[in-house]
């Protein structure tokens, strides 16, 4: 394949700096696309050249596959990055681009297509060793054939309604002497919810663990994986923590997951960076989740423990170089942090917030790296994910990692809009995550009444939530102070009049 | 020994923050000292507690060591750390601190004696396997001794006037044949330029390389190694880009010389973080200089391959906590640069400049570390050392840290001042440093016909031209323009100005 000499970004925020920056280090030129609500994103002056794909809405400007590529042409582009979210995982995309003579900086749209659908990817893997987590494949009603799968799987069993979702129609079932009973009452319980009486059933992991893989996959065959990820702090089933090595992975199970994570990734004939994602029980059993076939937004914390830039060694797959090394040839060094900071309220359910930075000053020194596309005065738009930044942290152990942390925390001041980092300072300073002895429950679990109140379920109810405090912010009163007053107040003063 | 609970620090910019960052992380509380000159400076929002102990000249503040422990006794600080520079290897100093039962975090006051003196730490280190520039250790006139010496140490031979100094009365001689005219010319020059004949005669080095060896010794009689720094990129013989490890070392060479650094620092009882330089000429023969008993500007690039942080191991030490390593525990992994920036304009002889730094923007992302003591729209004293920051890039190899140092020049925005930043890119784009084959006369064989002209050679000087700097600035007819173009067009007019 061609050396690349200029690169496409079809992203924003700060994975386009993070790309770009790469691209620069390798002597390759760069173009960003911008949308109208982006015209004073860091991203375009960082960039060679910039060019601006439409509107506000995603779907008009970073989905917009047509214009995008007609830029690509314009510009003699030829190749491009399309950083995570948008179209990253967008088959299409990948196969217009190919069809355009432009190298797609990520897997075949096969791949990406394979590990898209549950059913597909699971049976794509079945010829290897891949754990899954126990159950039946297909819907059932009868409740003999019920019985025998749950004896099969062992319990605790989780009985889910087929026609149910987002965590409607389950129930927990915790022995066999009371499956038949939980059993009938799943099935009438779903006839008279959904009109289909219909249910899975699968082993119910009480206390799961984010657990991903990292892998890398070049044109000749070769594939690594860089160790794992713990992602197991999270809000609304999103990451909002994470970290490399995980506390709790022996040296015997990172093999083990990492060999599965090879085979997943040759079972769809990877190429580029992928992340290999498995739920962890409290007995150490891991489950086969699904693959993301993109560079994933928590990619740093890998790079500081191996030593490697992922952005870098993706654009070398792409042009076709076979990987420098190999499995044996790759080390944990250290421990890595990352918190996600986002415009959100914690002490609102992690309610997206907006406004301008009216303050903003970075942590600095050894070991910490933030990677974010703001600057101080710039508004946080309403239009797009309400992450602010990345704060990683890099340590000996895992223990000057945290000390890291929470001094990164303490420096960094943002003020203009609420954040997350006072929600990393509780997390570092809480015992069940110092020891090492947390699951995906943590927020649930320890983080006070408030996270108790209803979650924000979907991605409507959180597009709901931003509007309202947009519309809110349009018409508040007008309250005396300072500008910078104004903006920090507003974040507290719109909660209170919340809709929801 | 106690645990420390509060630290003073008693030096200012980038260092001070630098220590007061590791004091932080540790849970140990700090105090900042500052002059009249640093009222707005950050080290003094950073710390816990922050007392003015003087008007701006370092002889009132920085160096008033009454003062300075008066602060400790009254808020109750039981240790110091006193960076580098200023108070940092007064022995007189770390006397008083443990008189009055202060801990001063570095070295025994008879240690620093020690090393402070050529001549006793030469006699201090004879018991070990220690090589030495060869030369004669006293001063000499007779032409037969003289010869006899020179056929010993081996040509090229350096004839150097006793009473001479700065380069002056030095004559370089090549081959045993000229000797006797040239020790007899240079014994005359000697009696009519100094009115003293004496001269004394060692090795010459005509291609040196500085390379220095962090060491760091506890109070249980451990002592290791952290492998070398080279510094060969200098300007008036100050240091102003550093790398480690060096380019040229072989595993073997480096083992060797961290074994002599180690009994260098075994010869003083050496406690604490220390540093041996050493001078290595074209064949990689090596020779003792002398010991830092301080930690050095240049410590990052240490931290950055050991994955150490120096000033919490400084710390540990004088808790009187042993090593938590040995010798065989610590690996050098990936590469790391320091550019010094400074306040200096390169194409001026380096000349140091002032100003406001109406720009300033500090590059971010992967591998890269920015330690400074300022913020955007901070003025750079005249009063200290003119350095800005050191940035510092890590890579996985060394063309990785070099492509990211230009990279991470690139991203620096500073306008306001003249920097050492287009410099720093002018050697990471230079082949003979790409290369690794260079010495210590880098920028006097490659940069320029400016490097040509008179250098400034002592500090006098050097406050010379920064006073001057000052005084045009005071009376400088004011230019239209707006504030930052102003401060930008200082540094060039004042230099067409300038007195010598």
């Amino acid at each position: 394949m061609k050396k690349i000499s200029k690169i496409l970004v079809a992203n924003r925020g700060e994975i386009a700096l993070r790309v770009m920056r790469s691209a620069k280090e390798m002597g390759i030129k760069t173009v960003a696309i911008y949308s109208e609500a982006d015209r004073l994103a860091l991203h375009i002056r960082y960039a060679d050249e910039a060019v601006c794909v439409g509107g506000p809405k995603s779907a008009d400007s970073y989905l917009n596959i047509n214009k995008i590529l007609e830029v690509c042409k314009q510009l003699n582009v030829d190749a491009i990055h399309p950083g995570y979210g948008f179209l990253s995982e967008n088959a299409n995309f990948a196969q217009a681009a190919a069809a355009a003579n432009i190298i797609f900086i990520g897997p075949e749209p096969a791949s990406i297509r394979l590990m898209g659908s549950k059913l597909a990817a699971k049976a794509a893997v079945a010829n290897y060793n891949i754990p899954m987590v126990p159950g039946t494949d297909t819907a059932i009603t009868n409740i003999d054939e019920a019985k025998k799968i749950a004896a099969q799987v062992g319990f605790p069993i989780l009985i889910k309604a087929s026609a149910g979702g987002g965590g409607k129609g389950m129930r927990i079932v915790s022995e066999a002497a009371s499956f038949e009973e939980q059993m009938q009452l799943a099935v009438s319980e779903a006839i008279s919810a959904f009109g289909d009486g219909a249910v899975f059933i699968e082993k119910y992991i009480g206390s799961p663990r984010h657990i991903e893989i990292q892998v890398l996959g070049d044109t000749h065959g070769n594939i690594v994986h860089l160790f794992e990820r713990e992602c197991s702090i999270q809000r609304r089933h999103q990451k909002v923590i994470e970290e490399a090595p995980s506390s709790v992975l022996t040296p015997a199970l990172r093999a083990q997951m990492g060999q599965c994570a090879v085979d997943v990734a040759r079972a769809c004939n990877y190429v580029g960076a992928g992340t290999v994602e498995f739920l962890l029980d409290e007995n150490l059993n891991f489950y086969f989740l699904e693959m993301n076939t993109r560079l994933q937004v928590e990619h740093p914390v890998t790079e500081q423990i191996t030593g490697l830039d992922l952005v870098k060694e993706q654009i070398k797959i792409a042009q076709g170089e076979p990987l420098a090394f190999g499995q044996e040839d790759v080390k944990i060094s250290g421990h890595a942090l990352e918190l996600r900071v986002y415009a959100e309220d914690p002490l609102n359910n992690f309610l997206p917030d907006i406004g301008r930075l009216t303050t903003y000053k970075r942590p600095q020194g050894l070991g910490v790296r933030v990677d974010d596309g703001f600057e101080e005065g710039m508004e946080v738009p309403i239009y797009y994910d309400p992450m602010i930044a990345k704060l990683i942290t890099y340590g000996h152990n895992r223990q000057e990692a945290i000390d890291r942390m929470i001094r990164a925390i303490d420096e960094y001041q943002i003020t203009g809009v609420q954040t997350t980092l006072a929600f990393g300072k509780f997390v570092m300073e809480h015992e069940a995550f110092r020891s090492g002895n947390f699951d995906t429950k943590f927020i649930q679990n320890y983080f006070g009444p408030e996270s108790l109140a209803p979650a924000i379920n979907t991605d409507e109810e959180q597009l709901a939530a931003v509007l309202a405090a947009f519309f809110y912010e349009q018409n508040k009163p007008q309250a005396a102070g300072t500008a910078s007053e104004n903006n920090y107040n507003t974040g507290s003063n719109w909660k209170k009049n919340r809709l929801f």
